[in-house]
């Protein structure tokens, strides 16, 4: 029998894309079955020829770009280099070139997404990107198929592995973040420069991408606000347990009456959330719709095979829609242009812990500054008493972030307080 | 502008039948931009064309089947009424007649699934059926598309709401089961007639479905070992959270080398599973792939709404394929023909509970009839003496199912057992 051939260039061979050489052997013989054609990697562009890369046909790479794009029997491309430039331009060219993409580039997409889905939406090819987001767990597909049917006015994920990982072991193992920090770079989950992960950018491109699916209006990465994890301590934990809550760095996307809400933070979430008992370095993403009420999707966020899953999926999707003629099927869903809201008009509720002069009057002074900014105070502990030292922790109800901005920067300013040490926002 | 128009019938407007009604009517000017086309539901089939029913248009309403079956214009059939007959005789006669087909029934595609497939493929139509299997949540577009780069080899799931609540209401508030299952009655959880929910029937149609997708290999309903809750006591509850572990009702497929193992069937789960921390009518399905690795769905598993959602979704996928003309493109998987291991053959775990004779030498007598069964003793903890007699729990290694059983009824003989009160698995 004279099977189709399906033909696959692969744009760079690190951790995915070895990941995605190794599934497309593995799952030689049931290509046939199921997408009724034979799948070849033909091609795999590298930086450097002579690089020793175990498993993998040498006599497949190339550094010539021009020998993928000017190739007509390359169907499919897949980006797996990362990294804004020269992936941009490739992918464009590519689809210039009449081929289907698969990318895993969550930088690219959550900066020129728009850019690249017009030019595939031109050319009447597809542009999949299920890895790009959470790794293996099937979002985009869930988000953009399955979900149609709804009004989804709420994304929520834990989409950075590295920082689950490090919240988990403070949580569990009491540890403090710079050991949290220090075991998870041992396991290679932590890169040598962990700001991305830590300082929640990483999981920010993701929530970007994510926000502009489910709210079919584009996000990009420099709309979302980021902040990071690396100022939560053993106490914030402390009291979290306390509050039968766990801290979380949540990717948070909202489309309100007043527009599209997105940041990402960490948050003291009740542990009855189903996002609370995602632990280590699982990744998860929980989404409301009109419809559908509640849904959560979980599992490996990063990993070799866990990424290329996703990338095979989309892979054998494209396959699919060339065997059909259909490619292009599912394309770009931003048919709105909702406004990003400021985030200073945002409204969370406040985890506050800050160290005060234990007398009389303290507590009054604090909440008629609170009062007198429109924050409104929900709880009230005090605590571990020293001399003339206590520590008060509030949580706050609803309140605008620039509300409890100019709040605390008045309270700074007051000689009752020593020290605001933490301010966590609350699910 | 004349926009095109993709004309809907309704097989039944019960609960699902009006969610479906209600979005094709809410998401009514999404539609043209989201599929180019505006959907409309030009028929319903009703037994009673008398009866009452709010906020659907009463001149849509017919009793007559031909009228459905023979209208040109009708391209899409979404079949939700349930049962075998009629619904698989009119999904027949339906996709001869060229049109696609959207269903939500479980127990007929558990029992018939091929010979509806073969129709659909036959005629290069779509046959959807997202909402079969846990209602509201993505799982079998996830399972065909996003995971097909994967070899599966594990699916378990909470796939039935009402027992879901019922073992959460007996494992946080101390319910019996019967108190429990009065509460599920009266929220309306539960139906007058609990037996599918309860027996496990309804979550064995579930696993049937989506093991046979997951595996690639056909299996219905007849295949699945089925077994229900009645028989859990607050005493296993109590035990289950000593072992920090909680019991579920798991739908449970595995593909192993001596075959497909599918049943469904309480077990102790360790409250570290995924699944351990799904409550309420929440359903969840967890699907390990080699690539993957672990993942999981979670969401509402019934409803008029979730359930829509699902059936929406399949709606729009199949407008989207007629607009490309290229429908069927996803039809049967199952490409395989992987036997049903017996299930007598299968290994498990058990959690034994006994009232025995609080004597010396009892445990070494019942010690020597699990030895010569082959059935290996994990853990053994002794209660609850008063007069002469002891509570006795073993938990077993994994046995193969008919070792126990042989085990068991030779200690049921056995003077120095009052009574084995529960056997239950421990995943």
């Amino acid at each position: 029998m004279n099977t189709k051939k399906i033909k696959v260039a692969l744009l760079g061979v690190g951790t995915v894309g070895t990941g995605v050489y190794k599934l497309i052997q593995r799952r030689a013989d049931v290509m046939v079955r199921t997408i009724g054609a034979q799948m070849e990697v033909s091609k795999i562009l590298v930086h450097n020829l002579n690089k020793q890369r175990e498993g993998i046909d040498a006599s497949l790479l190339t550094d010539n770009w021009q020998e993928i794009v000017n190739d007509p029997e390359i169907q499919i491309v897949v980006e797996v280099m990362g990294g804004i430039e020269p992936a941009r331009t490739m992918i464009l060219e590519a689809l210039h070139a009449g081929k289907h993409v698969v990318t895993a580039n969550k930088d690219l997409l959550a900066a020129h997404g728009k850019e690249l889905l017009d030019a595939a939406e031109e050319k009447h090819c597809d542009l999949l990107f299920e890895a790009a987001v959470a790794g293996g767990i099937p979002i985009i597909r869930p988000l953009k198929q399955c979900l149609a049917g709804n009004e989804i006015d709420e994304v929520i994920g834990i989409v950075n592995g590295t920082t689950n990982y490090i919240l988990t072991k403070m949580f569990e193992e009491n540890m403090s973040f710079e050991e949290a920090l220090a075991k998870a770079t041992e396991l290679g989950y932590a890169e040598a420069d962990p700001t991305a992960d830590v300082e929640g950018l990483d999981a920010g491109r993701k929530v970007a991408i994510m926000a502009s699916i489910a709210f079919h209006s584009r996000v990009v990465f420099d709309d979302v606000h980021t902040e990071g994890i690396t100022k939560i301590t053993s106490d914030d934990i402390a009291y979290a347990k306390e509050f039968d809550s766990v801290i979380k760095l949540l990717g948070v996307a909202h489309n309100t009456e007043g527009g599209i809400e997105v940041g990402v933070y960490p948050m003291l979430l009740n542990k009855e959330h189903p996002l609370a008992s995602v632990r280590d370095s699982f990744n998860a993403v929980f989404v409301h719709g009109d419809a559908v009420d509640d849904a959560m999707f979980y599992g490996r966020g990063a990993g070799e095979l866990p990424t290329a899953s996703a990338v095979m999926g989309d892979i054998i999707d494209v396959a699919r829609n060339i065997e059909y003629g259909c490619n292009g099927r599912i394309s770009c869903t931003c048919y709105r242009e909702t406004p990003i809201k400021k985030f200073d008009e945002i409204e969370n509720k406040f985890f506050l812990r800050m160290q005060v002069k234990n007398q009389p009057g303290v507590l009054a002074s604090i909440a008629t500054v609170f009062g007198n900014h429109g924050v409104s105070i929900a709880r009230v502990v005090q605590k571990h008493i020293k001399g003339d030292q206590a520590e008060l922790v509030i949580v706050t109800d609803k309140v605008r972030e620039d509300y409890l901005k100019n709040a605390l920067e008045q309270l700074r300013d007051s000689e009752n307080i020593f020290e605001i040490s933490s301010v966590i926002r609350e699910y």
